[in-house]
């Protein structure tokens, strides 16, 4: 399977380089629009991962439309109207769309969705995320994934941090630890009557977006036009 | 509702307390066997939870099927021919019978027996459980439990500790730490390429496993006949 | 050694059922001032543990002073002044007094103060504590003494939670979850390139403060008259 | 600083590009004897850094005894003669030699070392390391160096793991847990009554050992003669 990179930063150097390692996958070509490259110079490509930024979008847009070239799409920062054009985009090819692209992060996420009906009777829910100290945004987008993943309907409150004297409301404690060079840990607590229940991740490197991009693109290229999510690509 | 308690032990009575504590529920009467006590002593009992010793089996069936009462039986230890019987109970009564009554736990071997079919490729699976130093057995029942739900065609290999030199085959490593006064706590660690997913549960005491219990009671006094689990009563 | 409890609360009956059960100590008598009891009643009284609440500081200081008795006074909340006279008192008689009387938290107290001018330059700081959905004060009063000794001379600011955008600073994180009945956990977390350094303590009950002030009231009957903290007790 | 570094595998890289990209610091020089290079080649040398194999041993004495250049022996798998050898170098020159160069598994070595007289009375002490599922060895040699800080005297026997029905004696659990891509995590875990004192490391990446090999170059620069480990470098 030919893969084209669209963007040439940290993340477009990992995938390209984990695209020439595996088996049944090619390189395309990288594409880096801050140097003037574009899409349009490739040929026989079977799909697009584009990790740049949200402004390349129109240029995803026209190359697969045009090639009826499956896309997926690990660019965060899109606004309301850009989500939606990508949400059409699927009615002409396949799309993957997804804030997170490691497989662990979606299996988390859908656990948390799953168990929180179960527990939220008797336990109370909190969420500790651990990044680098250079992050500049608090909480991550995606602790915000799994807060609305156990919070669906807006049911409960959220608090950043606790100083003082106050009573614990119907609430969700989200923790913003930041620190040395840490890479992404997320955990959420579910706390009972003498019991805990812990999901956490812990995130290694980059290397774990790249190759869940990658499994989102192998599903891509066999999947009917539509408009997909992690979720999909891993469940069915 | 009217709960008989079999058995005068440390369970028995934390399982006495919090049924007195709690809004709708009447403790019917505690049964010690060891001091010559019967559950035909008792009468007006809408549930029997038996948290006794295999023993006591007959005593349990004899009463309940004649009573046409409900039963959750908390006790372990069963030989293969006492768990059929406790399964032909249920032709005539609603009965649960659980390794493990914690919702945390029961939580807890769900998730995994849903998750390992879609990370086991890619990811490696370790579990480690922590106990108190008298606990003589290991690993714990439930680190078993918990293993069955990771591994339910026996695909994988079981390995109790490493020391030396190997190469990790096609194994989960069960790792049991005996120290200081642990109420227990049990991980199941999924190690994939660059990122981790932990799922975790610390007991604090007891009282969990009597709570759980306590719901199991709730259901059955509400079920049809029939042989349930804590699956069944947790999940429907 | 006879042993003394000040405070009929849920501490002074922990203290005294261990006082009770442990070779070498016996129960003077549990003095409850709620009930009008006094100190003044006891004879024979080898060493005074105070697990009341301030008010009956004074109660404390003449009775020792009189039978010239050592004191534990595991009592918080004492204005400076009354600290003062605490410590005015160990110019009479030998006195413990600490903030927290866990073996495992006072030799934490130690290890932090101790590696956190050897980390500091390249780790950053940051503290989670976590605690039971009842308690009102955040963070713990263990908390600010952790903090006290990663920051003896207030080099670092202090943050209780994230939200939004800004750089970290030269700052240590508290972090206070509230959930469920957790009785008390606290992490110190070095964080520097590529490795962490982490630090935590768990309790498990109240036991632990009854243990260690009873080790306090047996180095308190050995002692000269002085002021003495657990960091004395322990670490000579 | 003028640096040299011996050996032309993974560390040998991360740690040349360490000294380019660090004040202070150049790059004299990467030796890789496997391609038949040697430090004879090199002039104005302030410090060799040896991260390659036993058998240059001799090439770096003989250098570093003509030169009076100060060694950093990083490299690992010395015989006891090799080793007193090391030593000796010491008369002439200063040496620094360790197993583990990471300044947090230093710090937490001296940790375990100071605090174990304290609680081994009523703590039990376990170990639990994990490394990547390649990882031949177990217990790591990191794993082992902890060990004896906490087992001086060989007062404890050691214990791999747990199967079956035993009382724990007076022994220490060492857990080694290997799975996928771990870079080295190592717990010492002190369990007592009712409380836990965990302390654990974790490496993100082989730069901390890097990191802690450029320190330990600077202070031999400016020591005496001497043989020196890196608790000398980090705690004088």
């Amino acid at each position: 399977m030919n893969v084209a990179v669209l963007g040439g930063g940290a993340m477009g150097h990992v995938l390209a380089q984990m695209i020439e390692e595996k088996d049944g996958f090619a390189l395309a070509g990288m594409v880096d629009p801050l140097k003037g490259e574009s899409l349009a110079d490739l040929d026989d490509v079977d799909v697009v991962i584009d990790f740049s930024n949200p402004a390349n979008l129109p240029m995803v847009m026209a190359y697969c439309e045009e090639n009826k070239c499956p896309a997926v799409i690990a660019t965060t920062g899109f606004s309301d109207e850009e989500t939606a054009k990508i949400q059409a985009l699927g009615r002409e090819v396949p799309v993957v769309f997804s804030a997170n692209y490691s497989l662990g992060i979606n299996v988390m996420k859908r656990v948390v969705a799953e168990i929180t009906p179960i527990l939220e009777d008797t336990f109370d829910i909190e969420i500790i995320e651990k990044h680098h100290n250079k992050k500049l945004d608090a909480p991550s987008g995606t602790a915000k994934m799994l807060l609305s993943a156990a919070n669906p309907d807006g049911a409960y409150d959220h608090v950043y941090g606790r100083e003082g004297n106050r009573k614990r409301g119907k609430e969700i404690g989200i923790h913003a630890v930041r620190a040395g060079s840490i890479a992404g840990e997320h955990t959420v607590l579910y706390a009972g009557d003498d019991e805990l229940l812990e999901i956490k991740h812990t995130a290694g490197s980059k290397k774990i977006f790249a190759a869940g991009a990658l499994k989102a693109a192998a599903f891509a290229a066999e999947a009917k036009s539509g408009y997909y999510t992690m979720e999909d690509v891993l469940f069915g």
